[in-house]
């Protein structure tokens, strides 16, 4: 049966991020249906996705947002998580949340770096979670991490 | 089809927000039918544009707060912020959420123009998501902001 | 047809804060009915609105809060005005949401007189929601305050 | 009619808060039934008292939490404090919720006077709510307090 | 009649937290039947909790979240924690929220500690929780900590 997947980015975003996920995602499951949108901001994404995934029939979604550095713009971060929550839970699917923080890198060439690293990643993750849950379960506890390197399992002392 | 909207604002803010987004939304969707209300506060606009969404049918919405400075105005702000998500969730359709935050100018004048500019890109940007989607595609990751400038995209390194 | 409206208010706060709300509704819109009950705090005030919306069928409520100066009385106000959120989008009514803060006032007398004002006008923002929803859409964006005087507009610069 | 109210504690405090409510609502409300669950923590509660509620039919609740002096933990109290909303909207019943915050005493022989003087006076005032809801309307703005003596009311300037 | 668990952890925590889960729920429940999934972050837990619930008709469940270190996944943290309490309140079953915070420990060894002691406690917990809830009621008000050793109940002054 054809996987179908929402994708739903932002224009505030400084990464064409919708573009590498609807990419990444044809790259990685062959014959999937992809939806895709952009809305202007990140409080406009909850509901584009649950518009979405009622109109096509979506088995998962990817919301991705940018979110500025203030404190106000956290708080906002934290409405947009929470709305997206909402929207798993009453869908019953995943979506997942991708945010890059406009604050979380020394400049930016390593800003678009951390944005490119961590939707390619949580498109993997996505693509395992729809096809391959039992490697998700091998990976447990590994430290993986998106938009850098991994850090890896703790040793036990 | 007549497209139908809702304009919320409030008797709390500094500028008459609602008064320009009617004028701006009826420049730019010719035939529009706009409804418009203002409510004391923040608090008071989430059921206003649950209430004038049911009463009117509304496609989409336009919630206007104006956001004092201090911490617990910031904690107002995510209440009424979430309720809007809330608002959107059960309807189904966008309620752009503008809000302009006291803090964040340096002076009266700056602030006149932030607000100002957000409310009239942020009518645009409700222009587009009823009636060009497409174009908001095509202008994902480009770094647009409203009260002030667009940033642009990043420059791939 | 009789306006009907809840009031409730606390034994924490410092100010009878209901006893005001209750007379200023009967002068203001005569033959009103106004259903009175104090709850201990913060916390117990959504739920008995809700009770009494639902009891008496009000046509809107009052909640009268009064939130202590520690960080924690503020994640208290913040989870309080969320579930009256919740409460006014179930019911689809408003609740005209008054909080004083112990420490927004030099002193006590000062606090005194924040929490008159801002009944007083908080309950004539709940008659104009009621009775003259026209004459708020003619004060928009004129910068009212309550709890103290009225900011004015911004000019245009 | 016997009232039927539940009570629910945790391990993670420090103080067996749930036999003193147990032995002061019997105490006050002659015949009452009460039910009696112990849970590991904060966020173990409100589950716990929705089931309750359901099992026995209880008229109201009495939720006793014991929360660490971390920011940590005021997020759970945060997330605790709204889960306990959400029951008390959904079943229209009171669930009084009691805190003791780890960090709010200067030593261990207060904090335990803290706890005690806080959970019996909010079973006074859930017997009030349930029992003599005219009384708590005498009482308002009064100043009381909950785990220290009552600051009374302001005097009028 | 057999007891049936789920057990959700991620790739992002640093210790296998989900395998050591299950040999604990299988050392102590006999006859238990475990479902775990392994979902990337933190965001992804609650759906797939709720669906695996639901899925495999589960009588309670066990969330493992690994949070890191800054103010961001403190708010993730907030997200997953409230949408954990969804999950609890329309399915009416417990399901034990298990977080370790990166910041939480001095150093590598510490950390791993922590998460091996948090996870054996809360599998007990809800091993009580669902075979001997009378044995938690003795254990009210001891100070149980998780993570670290107990801290014991408060002496009466």
């Amino acid at each position: 049966m054809t996987v179908r997947v929402c994708v739903v980015d932002t224009t505030f975003a400084r990464v064409d991020m919708g573009g590498l996920a609807v990419r990444e995602l044809q790259r990685l499951i062959p014959g999937v249906r992809v939806f895709r949108r952009t809305v202007p901001g990140l409080k406009d994404v909850p509901v584009e996705v649950l518009r979405m995934v009622e109109e096509y029939g979506c088995d998962a979604g990817l919301a991705l947002g940018w979110v500025g550095g203030s404190p106000v713009d956290k708080y906002t971060y934290l409405v947009y998580s929470m709305a997206l929550q909402l929207v798993q839970l009453e869908k019953r699917i995943h979506v997942v949340d991708v945010t890059v923080h406009e604050d979380e890198a020394a400049g930016e060439e390593e800003l678009y770096r951390v944005a490119v690293d961590r939707v390619r990643k949580h498109v993997y993750n996505l693509y395992l979670l729809l096809m391959r849950p039992g490697e998700l379960v091998r990976m447990a506890g590994t430290g993986r991490r998106q938009g850098g390197p991994d850090v890896g399992p703790l040793r036990r002392p």
